[in-house]
């Protein structure tokens, strides 16, 4: 079976591409980045995704991402939008894809694995550059020269399954792959009992998708959501 | 001032680097990764270096690269080569300029630097995949479609002053730049004392460059190293 290392933030994008990537055959090692969020609740439902959906091995790396800041969710001065904004969002993580991928393959090459799986989606998305086909690819073209696997002939890929779904058509693949999304988290600002606050951009492309989808949402909301 | 992030490793081609970045006149912002190197040493000599060369700030992101081990400088059960090696050595650290370069991204977005310096070096080298200009244009062709930065318009340049120079050439460089080398550690496995070993791939380098650019090697080297 071949090794893949999947990107896994606990949240639905994350979980469904883990989903796909089993269907495919791969033998998953689930990455999480503990980055400093403002809450640990996604790790904890990272680890519960890994579980269920069959990944061989979950990893945590530390890295506190607050030694930069420069992002609502690594700067506890900079709020969270509650609502649309013009432009990449106040959520927008400096080079966040860019360090993920770069840990994918450092341990992709230490597991000899040549698959890297990312839940990045260009359709129903907040606007992250780091998260276009075309980043996707020129990650790809460097990680090819990066490494001495690369030098010694393997080659690297980096699969991104959902980058051209629409919101719907992700909790659809979901839904047929097996995941079950009442155990992940995409709220930028859950309560402490874990509730998402159904008004951030993450909970509002949320529910929009599984509103579209016409499939149930399974999202626990805090009482004081917008409906 | 421009501002730039200089990555630091203590060792002579980083201090170099540091040194010819402020000649040509950028507002240095050094940054450090510790990734559970086998020793302190070298942050400790990263930390002089960008005192007395001037760098504005000197930055440590503590990232725990033992997770993934792969590397005789990550992993305490593979042992540094005391003698050159066929292909590329047991040094190599799957991904590490990638990361390192991941990282400084971060920042110089957070700052608004344009400009990342790396000392780099494909000619006196260990042969890793990471210090080839091919794969320096890949960083940089990625970094320009990662940011939100790119996206509204700045050019990310990914500066590599001493690629294409010999280890010579880069010692007469940084002694006219003004690098007291002294306070540089190039060794891979440094004594508690903070002397080289004089045997691993990193001394033999060294000093093989201050014996060919004729200038006097102030490394302290351990009693038991060789001549």
């Amino acid at each position: 079976m071949k090794k893949a290392v999947v990107l896994l933030s606990g949240g639905l994008d994350s979980a469904t591409t883990l989903a796909l990537a089993r269907r495919d055959g791969f033998d998953c090692h689930a990455l999480s980045v503990d980055y400093g969020q403002r809450h640990r609740i996604e790790l904890q439902a990272a680890a519960r995704v890994a579980e269920r959906l069959g990944a061989r091995m979950h990893k945590v790396v530390k890295l506190d991402l607050r030694a930069f800041g420069g992002s609502a969710l690594t700067d506890e001065s900079i709020e969270v939008p509650t609502e649309a904004t013009q432009g990449i969002p106040a959520t927008y993580v400096p080079a966040r894809n860019t360090i993920m991928l770069s840990l994918a393959l450092a341990w992709a090459e230490v597991l000899g694995a040549q698959d890297i799986f990312i839940g990045a989606n260009a359709i129903d998305y907040s606007g992250y550059p780091d998260c276009r086909p075309e980043y996707l690819r020129a990650f790809e073209a460097m990680a090819n020269l990066a490494t001495k696997a690369a030098v010694e002939g393997a080659t690297m890929t980096i699969h991104a399954p959902l980058v051209n779904l629409t919101k719907a058509q992700i909790v659809l693949a979901g839904v047929r792959a097996g995941v079950d999304f009442s155990v992940t988290v995409s709220c930028y600002q859950p309560t402490a009992e874990g509730l998402a606050c159904g008004r951030c951009d993450a909970c509002r492309l949320r529910r929009k998708g599984f509103l579209e989808a016409g499939v149930s949402d399974p999202t626990r909301y805090a009482s004081n959501a917008q409906a």
